[in-house]
């Protein structure tokens, strides 16, 4: 198990042992300048500011599904971490300094281990699964789940009401 | 199984078959004004158009992960659609006309019925489990999975190269 930190609460159960309610299947991988923690940046803003483009590589069985993803100038991508403990309800992350419920932080351990990836398009084939973004917040090799084309109408909230 | 149209390709397996990747747990349900599909909004931007507000109920075991979201001005919540089909990689939705992959498309029909929400945030009582949003596309009772809170500075691509 992981330590805990001050202020940190964890689950009485494991979400992991009960994680039938739905199941998954990986969809390809990330391929990714980051290969190691200490490098990978934390967020998609600090991924694009050091501006080292990457790939996800779909697997053959899945390839066709990318006909059309082109037309589009970006794209959301659906990862998967298969490591990060899933018991962690309330968490201090160092940067934050105070404990913050898990679904008011976008840390990787949370009870469905899953991280959201917005990132502009620089090219799609489809033919050879590769969709090249202009940069990733994840490491080489993390499984990916879904790709979705990202639709600024649909995916930024609206407006406050006046 | 689902009639397939003209142009429409099936995989040659279920992935719910193989969908022993990773496991998910429902942490909630949505709550929502929605409940006949052919009332249910298509997507977001029609959901906010429409101006009926919405909740995500999140289950008495995870609502301690709530603390602190209420300081986000919008949250993006992900759900899954357990009856969709899986194994429809090329569709032809009728407002298209034409054939396109399932990961240009918005379908709750993929290979990992998952769907991507992000809303503008009304009021979170964490006690209570209570995440009341602006509106939504989904059917009153579809299964939640994660909550994360929407940071417009990563959750929106970058500009093109000039």
């Amino acid at each position: 198990m992981f330590d805990i930190r001050d202020g940190e609460r964890r689950l009485p159960f494991d979400p992991a042992d009960r994680a039938t309610d739905a199941g998954l299947v990986i969809i390809g991988r990330f391929v990714s300048p980051w290969t190691q923690r200490s490098d990978c940046p934390k967020n998609m803003d600090e991924a694009r500011a050091r501006g080292r483009p990457a790939e996800v590589q779909v697997a053959p069985a899945y390839r066709e599904g990318l006909t059309g993803l082109e037309r589009f100038a970006a794209v959301v991508v659906l990862t998967f971490f298969p490591a990060a403990p899933r018991d962690l309800i309330v968490q201090c992350p160092r940067h934050l300094g105070e404990a913050r419920g898990v679904f008011a932080l976008r840390s990787p351990a949370r009870p469905n281990p899953i991280g959201l990836h917005v990132a502009r398009l620089l090219s799609v084939d489809a033919a050879a699964g590769v969709v090249r973004i202009e940069g990733i917040d994840a490491l080489d090799g993390t499984p990916v789940i879904d790709l979705k084309p990202y639709r600024p109408e649909a995916d930024r909230p609206g407006d406050p009401a006046p």
